[in-house]
Protein backbone atom coordinates (compact mmCIF):
# COMPACT_ATOMS: atom_id res chain seq x y z
CA UNK A 1 0.00 0.00 0.00
CA UNK A 2 0.78 3.72 -0.69
CA UNK A 3 1.31 4.19 3.10
CA UNK A 4 3.59 1.31 3.72
CA UNK A 5 6.17 1.18 6.68
CA UNK A 6 9.34 3.40 5.68
CA UNK A 7 11.50 -0.16 6.73
CA UNK A 8 9.17 -2.60 4.67
CA UNK A 9 9.75 -0.12 2.06
CA UNK A 10 13.76 0.45 2.19
CA UNK A 11 14.20 -3.57 3.17
CA UNK A 12 12.33 -4.40 0.10
CA UNK A 13 14.49 -2.40 -1.76
CA UNK A 14 17.43 -3.50 -0.41
CA UNK A 15 16.70 -7.10 -1.17
CA UNK A 16 15.97 -6.10 -4.84
CA UNK A 17 12.37 -5.49 -5.17
CA UNK A 18 10.65 -3.02 -7.87
CA UNK A 19 7.77 -1.66 -5.44
CA UNK A 20 4.34 -0.79 -7.22
CA UNK A 21 1.76 1.08 -4.81
CA UNK A 22 -1.59 0.79 -5.14
CA UNK A 23 -4.49 2.82 -2.89
CA UNK A 24 -5.87 0.36 -0.12
CA UNK A 25 -9.28 2.40 -0.12
CA UNK A 26 -9.92 1.76 -4.17
CA UNK A 27 -7.77 -0.46 -5.59
CA UNK A 28 -7.03 -4.31 -5.29
CA UNK A 29 -3.95 -5.68 -4.98
CA UNK A 30 -5.16 -8.99 -6.19
CA UNK A 31 -5.96 -7.52 -9.09
CA UNK A 32 -3.03 -5.75 -9.57
CA UNK A 33 -0.39 -8.50 -8.40
CA UNK A 34 -3.21 -10.82 -10.92
CA UNK A 35 -2.48 -8.56 -14.01
CA UNK A 36 1.65 -8.03 -13.37
CA UNK A 37 1.68 -11.96 -12.99
CA UNK A 38 0.09 -12.20 -16.79
CA UNK A 39 1.78 -9.40 -18.09
CA UNK A 40 5.39 -11.15 -17.04
CA UNK A 41 4.71 -14.74 -16.93
CA UNK A 42 5.48 -14.24 -13.28
CA UNK A 43 4.16 -16.52 -9.89
CA UNK A 44 2.81 -15.18 -6.89
CA UNK A 45 3.61 -15.59 -3.91
CA UNK A 46 0.40 -14.81 -1.40
CA UNK A 47 1.40 -13.06 1.82
CA UNK A 48 -0.41 -16.20 3.94
CA UNK A 49 -2.94 -17.94 1.72
CA UNK A 50 -0.48 -20.39 0.68
CA UNK A 51 0.19 -23.65 1.88
CA UNK A 52 4.35 -23.49 2.16
CA UNK A 53 3.78 -19.62 3.90
CA UNK A 54 1.53 -21.40 6.30
CA UNK A 55 4.15 -24.01 7.10
CA UNK A 56 7.01 -21.20 7.60
CA UNK A 57 4.78 -20.29 9.88
CA UNK A 58 4.69 -23.35 11.49
CA UNK A 59 8.69 -22.82 12.86
CA UNK A 60 7.46 -19.91 14.90
CA UNK A 61 4.84 -22.72 16.74
CA UNK A 62 7.98 -25.52 16.81
CA UNK A 63 10.52 -22.53 18.16
CA UNK A 64 7.98 -21.12 20.56
CA UNK A 65 6.76 -24.80 22.44
CA UNK A 66 10.70 -25.70 22.51
CA UNK A 67 11.46 -22.42 24.13
CA UNK A 68 8.21 -22.84 26.63
CA UNK A 69 10.35 -26.19 27.57
CA UNK A 70 13.73 -25.43 28.08
CA UNK A 71 11.75 -22.70 30.86
CA UNK A 72 9.92 -25.81 32.55
CA UNK A 73 6.84 -24.24 31.35
CA UNK A 74 3.90 -25.77 29.44
CA UNK A 75 2.00 -23.23 28.26
CA UNK A 76 -2.12 -23.61 28.48
CA UNK A 77 -3.19 -20.89 25.54
CA UNK A 78 -1.52 -19.12 22.80
CA UNK A 79 -2.35 -15.52 21.79
CA UNK A 80 -0.76 -15.08 18.17
CA UNK A 81 -1.27 -11.94 15.97
CA UNK A 82 -3.75 -12.44 13.29
CA UNK A 83 -4.08 -10.53 9.84
CA UNK A 84 -5.07 -13.02 7.19
CA UNK A 85 -4.42 -15.76 9.45
CA UNK A 86 -1.36 -17.44 8.38
CA UNK A 87 0.35 -17.22 11.27
CA UNK A 88 -2.52 -18.68 13.58
CA UNK A 89 -2.89 -21.35 10.92
CA UNK A 90 0.80 -22.42 11.04
CA UNK A 91 2.54 -21.69 14.58
CA UNK A 92 -1.35 -23.26 15.77
CA UNK A 93 -1.08 -26.84 14.05
CA UNK A 94 2.88 -26.70 15.01
CA UNK A 95 1.81 -25.96 18.45
CA UNK A 96 -1.29 -27.63 18.80
CA UNK A 97 1.01 -30.94 17.39
CA UNK A 98 3.69 -30.33 20.28
CA UNK A 99 1.66 -29.34 23.03
CA UNK A 100 -1.96 -31.09 22.65
CA UNK A 101 -4.71 -29.13 24.49
CA UNK A 102 -3.76 -25.76 24.16
CA UNK A 103 -5.78 -23.28 23.28
CA UNK A 104 -4.47 -20.68 20.72
CA UNK A 105 -6.51 -17.46 20.20
CA UNK A 106 -6.20 -15.21 16.93
CA UNK A 107 -6.05 -11.46 18.21
CA UNK A 108 -7.03 -9.09 15.58
CA UNK A 109 -7.18 -5.35 15.48
CA UNK A 110 -10.39 -3.49 16.40
CA UNK A 111 -12.49 -3.37 13.35
CA UNK A 112 -10.42 -6.10 11.71
CA UNK A 113 -11.87 -8.87 13.65
CA UNK A 114 -12.73 -11.01 10.46
CA UNK A 115 -11.50 -14.16 11.96
CA UNK A 116 -13.07 -13.59 15.42
CA UNK A 117 -16.76 -13.17 13.60
CA UNK A 118 -15.90 -16.06 11.02
CA UNK A 119 -14.66 -19.05 13.54
CA UNK A 120 -18.32 -17.18 15.53
CA UNK A 121 -20.05 -18.12 12.50
CA UNK A 122 -18.47 -20.63 11.36
CA UNK A 123 -18.00 -19.38 7.78
CA UNK A 124 -15.70 -16.43 6.37
CA UNK A 125 -16.78 -13.48 6.50
CA UNK A 126 -14.94 -9.93 5.95
CA UNK A 127 -14.69 -7.26 7.40
CA UNK A 128 -16.88 -3.81 6.91
CA UNK A 129 -15.17 -1.01 4.82
CA UNK A 130 -13.91 1.96 5.88
CA UNK A 131 -12.28 0.81 9.35
CA UNK A 132 -8.60 1.90 10.15
CA UNK A 133 -5.94 1.17 12.62
CA UNK A 134 -2.23 1.62 12.82
CA UNK A 135 -1.83 -2.19 12.82
CA UNK A 136 -1.01 -2.21 9.06
CA UNK A 137 0.65 -5.49 8.83
CA UNK A 138 -3.00 -6.87 10.15
CA UNK A 139 -5.59 -5.12 7.40
CA UNK A 140 -6.15 -8.01 5.31
CA UNK A 141 -10.06 -7.80 3.94
CA UNK A 142 -11.08 -11.44 5.45
CA UNK A 143 -9.61 -15.25 5.96
CA UNK A 144 -7.77 -16.49 3.66
CA UNK A 145 -9.55 -20.00 1.89
CA UNK A 146 -7.04 -22.32 3.26
CA UNK A 147 -5.86 -20.27 5.99
CA UNK A 148 -9.64 -20.48 7.43
CA UNK A 149 -9.95 -23.79 6.43
CA UNK A 150 -7.09 -24.79 8.91
CA UNK A 151 -7.89 -22.30 11.51
CA UNK A 152 -11.97 -23.08 11.96
CA UNK A 153 -10.73 -26.66 13.12
CA UNK A 154 -8.10 -25.25 15.44
CA UNK A 155 -8.21 -22.23 16.72
CA UNK A 156 -10.11 -20.80 19.87
CA UNK A 157 -12.07 -17.82 20.04
CA UNK A 158 -11.04 -14.81 18.36
CA UNK A 159 -10.03 -11.33 20.50
CA UNK A 160 -9.95 -7.85 19.38
CA UNK A 161 -7.54 -5.00 20.78
CA UNK A 162 -7.76 -0.81 19.98
CA UNK A 163 -5.05 1.11 18.59
CA UNK A 164 -3.92 2.70 22.11
CA UNK A 165 -4.18 -1.17 23.90
CA UNK A 166 -1.53 -1.71 20.76
CA UNK A 167 0.42 1.19 21.81
CA UNK A 168 0.86 0.65 25.64
CA UNK A 169 1.90 -3.03 24.26
CA UNK A 170 4.30 -1.46 22.21
CA UNK A 171 5.73 0.59 25.17
CA UNK A 172 5.60 -2.07 27.48
CA UNK A 173 7.84 -4.52 25.38
CA UNK A 174 10.20 -1.60 24.65
CA UNK A 175 10.13 -1.05 28.79
CA UNK A 176 10.08 -4.10 30.09
CA UNK A 177 11.61 -6.47 27.27
CA UNK A 178 13.80 -3.95 25.40
CA UNK A 179 12.37 -4.97 21.98
CA UNK A 180 11.12 -3.04 19.28
CA UNK A 181 7.37 -4.37 17.95
CA UNK A 182 4.85 -2.79 15.56
CA UNK A 183 1.75 -2.24 16.13
CA UNK A 184 0.36 -5.39 14.59
CA UNK A 185 2.51 -7.37 16.00
CA UNK A 186 1.73 -5.81 19.35
CA UNK A 187 -1.92 -7.30 19.48
CA UNK A 188 -1.28 -10.01 21.65
CA UNK A 189 0.95 -8.81 24.04
CA UNK A 190 -2.09 -6.21 24.00
CA UNK A 191 -4.45 -8.76 25.03
CA UNK A 192 -2.40 -10.57 27.69
CA UNK A 193 -1.73 -6.97 29.25
CA UNK A 194 -5.49 -6.56 29.58
CA UNK A 195 -6.31 -9.42 31.13
CA UNK A 196 -8.12 -11.35 27.84
CA UNK A 197 -8.66 -14.39 27.61
CA UNK A 198 -10.24 -13.96 30.86
CA UNK A 199 -7.07 -15.31 33.15
CA UNK A 200 -7.99 -18.69 34.46
CA UNK A 201 -4.39 -19.47 36.17
CA UNK A 202 -1.93 -21.07 34.05
CA UNK A 203 0.53 -20.20 31.51
CA UNK A 204 0.05 -17.80 29.07
CA UNK A 205 2.33 -17.64 25.26
CA UNK A 206 2.55 -14.89 23.46
CA UNK A 207 3.62 -14.20 20.38
CA UNK A 208 5.40 -10.58 19.42
CA UNK A 209 5.98 -10.56 15.68
CA UNK A 210 7.33 -7.64 13.41
CA UNK A 211 9.45 -5.10 14.09
CA UNK A 212 8.72 -3.35 10.81
CA UNK A 213 7.82 0.74 12.35
CA UNK A 214 8.40 4.01 11.43
CA UNK A 215 10.90 5.89 14.04
CA UNK A 216 8.22 8.64 13.92
CA UNK A 217 5.21 6.08 14.62
CA UNK A 218 7.39 4.23 17.09
CA UNK A 219 8.09 7.64 19.01
CA UNK A 220 3.89 8.55 18.82
CA UNK A 221 3.55 5.21 21.05
CA UNK A 222 6.41 5.92 23.48
CA UNK A 223 4.97 9.32 23.69
CA UNK A 224 0.93 8.57 23.94
CA UNK A 225 0.94 7.44 27.52
CA UNK B 1 22.77 10.03 40.79
CA UNK B 2 19.70 12.41 41.15
CA UNK B 3 19.30 12.51 37.07
CA UNK B 4 19.24 8.15 37.08
CA UNK B 5 17.19 7.27 34.31
CA UNK B 6 13.87 6.35 34.97
CA UNK B 7 13.87 2.59 34.24
CA UNK B 8 16.77 1.91 36.55
CA UNK B 9 15.17 4.05 39.05
CA UNK B 10 12.01 2.15 38.59
CA UNK B 11 13.62 -1.43 38.25
CA UNK B 12 15.52 -0.89 41.22
CA UNK B 13 12.31 0.07 43.46
CA UNK B 14 10.90 -2.95 41.80
CA UNK B 15 13.50 -5.33 43.37
CA UNK B 16 12.80 -4.14 46.76
CA UNK B 17 15.28 -1.05 46.90
CA UNK B 18 16.09 2.02 49.13
CA UNK B 19 17.00 4.52 46.99
CA UNK B 20 19.75 7.08 48.16
CA UNK B 21 19.93 10.03 45.66
CA UNK B 22 23.22 12.45 45.22
CA UNK B 23 24.55 15.17 43.11
CA UNK B 24 27.69 13.79 40.73
CA UNK B 25 29.10 17.40 40.42
CA UNK B 26 29.47 17.83 44.18
CA UNK B 27 29.08 14.79 45.96
CA UNK B 28 31.25 11.48 46.22
CA UNK B 29 28.70 8.14 46.11
CA UNK B 30 32.07 6.11 47.21
CA UNK B 31 31.95 8.42 50.33
CA UNK B 32 27.39 8.09 50.90
CA UNK B 33 27.51 4.73 50.15
CA UNK B 34 30.94 4.05 52.88
CA UNK B 35 29.40 6.15 55.79
CA UNK B 36 25.32 3.95 55.13
CA UNK B 37 27.84 0.65 55.08
CA UNK B 38 28.94 1.61 58.62
CA UNK B 39 25.89 3.04 60.12
CA UNK B 40 23.81 -0.17 59.59
CA UNK B 41 26.49 -2.93 58.66
CA UNK B 42 25.91 -3.59 55.65
CA UNK B 43 28.37 -4.63 53.02
CA UNK B 44 28.98 -2.79 49.78
CA UNK B 45 29.05 -4.34 46.16
CA UNK B 46 30.72 -2.11 43.97
CA UNK B 47 29.26 -2.13 40.52
CA UNK B 48 32.82 -2.99 38.90
CA UNK B 49 35.92 -2.90 41.05
CA UNK B 50 34.60 -6.21 42.99
CA UNK B 51 36.48 -9.60 41.36
CA UNK B 52 32.87 -11.49 41.94
CA UNK B 53 31.39 -8.41 39.60
CA UNK B 54 34.07 -9.10 36.97
CA UNK B 55 33.48 -12.86 36.86
CA UNK B 56 29.95 -11.91 36.61
CA UNK B 57 30.64 -9.96 33.54
CA UNK B 58 33.07 -12.91 32.12
CA UNK B 59 29.78 -14.69 31.17
CA UNK B 60 29.25 -12.61 28.38
CA UNK B 61 32.67 -13.36 26.64
CA UNK B 62 31.69 -17.20 27.06
CA UNK B 63 28.30 -16.48 25.55
CA UNK B 64 29.29 -13.95 22.77
CA UNK B 65 32.41 -16.76 21.73
CA UNK B 66 29.87 -20.05 22.01
CA UNK B 67 27.45 -17.87 19.54
CA UNK B 68 29.90 -16.56 17.53
CA UNK B 69 31.28 -20.39 17.07
CA UNK B 70 27.25 -20.95 16.43
CA UNK B 71 27.62 -19.27 13.46
CA UNK B 72 30.72 -20.39 12.18
CA UNK B 73 32.38 -17.55 12.98
CA UNK B 74 36.15 -16.57 14.73
CA UNK B 75 36.02 -13.18 15.54
CA UNK B 76 39.45 -11.25 15.29
CA UNK B 77 38.60 -8.41 17.12
CA UNK B 78 36.00 -7.40 19.88
CA UNK B 79 34.47 -3.49 21.06
CA UNK B 80 33.07 -3.45 24.20
CA UNK B 81 31.10 -0.97 26.37
CA UNK B 82 33.59 0.80 29.09
CA UNK B 83 32.88 2.87 32.33
CA UNK B 84 34.56 2.13 35.25
CA UNK B 85 36.14 -1.47 33.41
CA UNK B 86 34.38 -4.39 34.70
CA UNK B 87 32.89 -5.25 31.60
CA UNK B 88 35.93 -4.98 29.49
CA UNK B 89 38.26 -6.86 32.35
CA UNK B 90 35.45 -9.91 32.81
CA UNK B 91 34.34 -10.38 29.30
CA UNK B 92 37.70 -9.96 28.01
CA UNK B 93 39.58 -12.55 29.81
CA UNK B 94 36.94 -14.60 29.03
CA UNK B 95 36.91 -14.29 25.25
CA UNK B 96 40.95 -14.09 25.06
CA UNK B 97 40.54 -17.61 27.11
CA UNK B 98 37.74 -18.87 24.23
CA UNK B 99 39.43 -16.80 21.36
CA UNK B 100 43.80 -16.64 21.91
CA UNK B 101 44.72 -13.75 20.23
CA UNK B 102 41.27 -11.95 19.80
CA UNK B 103 42.67 -8.02 20.04
CA UNK B 104 39.58 -6.72 22.60
CA UNK B 105 38.94 -2.69 22.51
CA UNK B 106 37.46 -1.15 24.88
CA UNK B 107 34.71 1.85 24.06
CA UNK B 108 34.30 5.26 26.11
CA UNK B 109 32.20 8.53 25.70
CA UNK B 110 34.21 11.28 24.42
CA UNK B 111 35.90 13.06 27.86
CA UNK B 112 35.23 9.51 29.98
CA UNK B 113 37.96 8.04 28.06
CA UNK B 114 39.60 7.29 31.20
CA UNK B 115 40.36 3.58 30.19
CA UNK B 116 41.74 4.19 27.16
CA UNK B 117 44.41 7.32 28.39
CA UNK B 118 45.55 4.99 30.99
CA UNK B 119 46.17 2.02 28.85
CA UNK B 120 48.16 4.71 26.88
CA UNK B 121 50.27 5.98 29.67
CA UNK B 122 50.54 2.41 31.41
CA UNK B 123 48.96 3.89 34.56
CA UNK B 124 45.27 5.05 35.70
CA UNK B 125 44.71 8.15 35.32
CA UNK B 126 41.00 10.39 35.53
CA UNK B 127 38.76 11.59 33.54
CA UNK B 128 39.07 15.61 33.97
CA UNK B 129 36.15 17.68 35.59
CA UNK B 130 33.24 18.70 34.19
CA UNK B 131 32.84 16.83 31.03
CA UNK B 132 29.21 15.31 30.05
CA UNK B 133 27.71 13.09 28.01
CA UNK B 134 24.64 11.20 27.54
CA UNK B 135 25.79 7.45 28.12
CA UNK B 136 24.96 7.90 32.04
CA UNK B 137 25.89 4.16 32.30
CA UNK B 138 29.73 5.22 31.81
CA UNK B 139 30.61 7.76 33.82
CA UNK B 140 32.75 6.85 35.91
CA UNK B 141 35.45 8.85 37.03
CA UNK B 142 38.77 6.84 36.69
CA UNK B 143 39.24 2.91 36.03
CA UNK B 144 39.13 0.54 38.75
CA UNK B 145 42.18 -0.64 40.60
CA UNK B 146 40.85 -4.14 39.77
CA UNK B 147 39.56 -3.59 36.59
CA UNK B 148 42.65 -2.00 35.44
CA UNK B 149 45.57 -4.57 36.94
CA UNK B 150 43.20 -6.98 34.52
CA UNK B 151 43.17 -4.76 31.39
CA UNK B 152 46.63 -3.24 31.30
CA UNK B 153 47.61 -6.82 30.55
CA UNK B 154 45.19 -7.58 27.91
CA UNK B 155 42.96 -4.66 26.14
CA UNK B 156 43.91 -3.27 23.03
CA UNK B 157 43.60 0.36 22.45
CA UNK B 158 40.46 2.45 23.77
CA UNK B 159 38.53 4.13 21.50
CA UNK B 160 36.36 7.36 22.41
CA UNK B 161 32.80 8.17 20.61
CA UNK B 162 30.64 11.18 20.53
CA UNK B 163 26.91 11.79 21.92
CA UNK B 164 25.94 11.80 18.14
CA UNK B 165 27.39 8.72 17.03
CA UNK B 166 26.03 7.10 19.94
CA UNK B 167 22.51 8.25 19.38
CA UNK B 168 22.76 7.18 15.70
CA UNK B 169 24.21 3.79 17.26
CA UNK B 170 20.89 4.18 18.72
CA UNK B 171 18.77 4.39 15.69
CA UNK B 172 20.41 1.84 13.75
CA UNK B 173 20.24 -0.93 16.55
CA UNK B 174 16.27 0.34 16.22
CA UNK B 175 15.79 0.23 12.67
CA UNK B 176 18.03 -3.10 11.77
CA UNK B 177 18.05 -5.10 14.91
CA UNK B 178 14.75 -3.91 16.80
CA UNK B 179 16.33 -3.95 19.89
CA UNK B 180 16.12 -1.22 22.55
CA UNK B 181 20.20 -0.05 23.57
CA UNK B 182 20.82 2.32 26.14
CA UNK B 183 23.05 5.45 24.99
CA UNK B 184 26.36 3.44 26.86
CA UNK B 185 25.38 0.41 25.80
CA UNK B 186 25.37 1.90 22.32
CA UNK B 187 29.34 2.64 22.04
CA UNK B 188 30.56 -0.23 20.92
CA UNK B 189 28.25 -0.28 18.04
CA UNK B 190 28.99 3.37 17.05
CA UNK B 191 32.96 2.41 16.95
CA UNK B 192 32.01 -0.12 14.70
CA UNK B 193 29.76 1.62 12.43
CA UNK B 194 32.42 4.42 12.26
CA UNK B 195 34.84 2.11 11.05
CA UNK B 196 36.73 2.26 14.21
CA UNK B 197 39.43 0.35 14.91
CA UNK B 198 40.61 0.58 11.00
CA UNK B 199 38.57 -2.11 9.20
CA UNK B 200 41.70 -4.70 8.25
CA UNK B 201 39.41 -7.15 7.18
CA UNK B 202 38.20 -10.35 9.64
CA UNK B 203 35.38 -10.59 11.88
CA UNK B 204 34.56 -8.01 14.76
CA UNK B 205 32.18 -9.10 17.30
CA UNK B 206 30.31 -5.47 18.89
CA UNK B 207 28.59 -6.20 22.55
CA UNK B 208 25.59 -4.00 22.87
CA UNK B 209 24.80 -3.79 26.55
CA UNK B 210 22.15 -2.32 28.53
CA UNK B 211 18.68 -0.85 27.59
CA UNK B 212 18.08 1.45 30.38
CA UNK B 213 17.07 4.35 28.48
CA UNK B 214 13.91 6.88 29.71
CA UNK B 215 11.32 6.76 26.73
CA UNK B 216 11.74 10.79 26.16
CA UNK B 217 15.81 10.12 25.74
CA UNK B 218 15.01 7.17 23.08
CA UNK B 219 12.51 9.59 21.06
CA UNK B 220 15.37 12.14 20.96
CA UNK B 221 17.31 9.69 19.76
CA UNK B 222 15.30 8.63 17.27
CA UNK B 223 14.48 12.04 16.48
CA UNK B 224 18.05 13.32 15.92
CA UNK B 225 18.49 11.81 12.60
Amino acid sequence: PRDAPAPKRDGARAHGAELVFYDPGTESREAIGAALARERGAPIVRPYDDFHVIAGQGTLGLEAAAQAASLGLRPDRALIPCGGGGLAAGAGLALRHRLPGIAVHPVEPAGFDDTARSLAAGRRVANRPGARSICDSLLAPEPGALTFALNRTQLSAGIAVRDDEARAAMRAAFRHLRVVVEPGGAVALAAALRGRPAPGGGVTLVVLSGGNVDADRFREALAAA
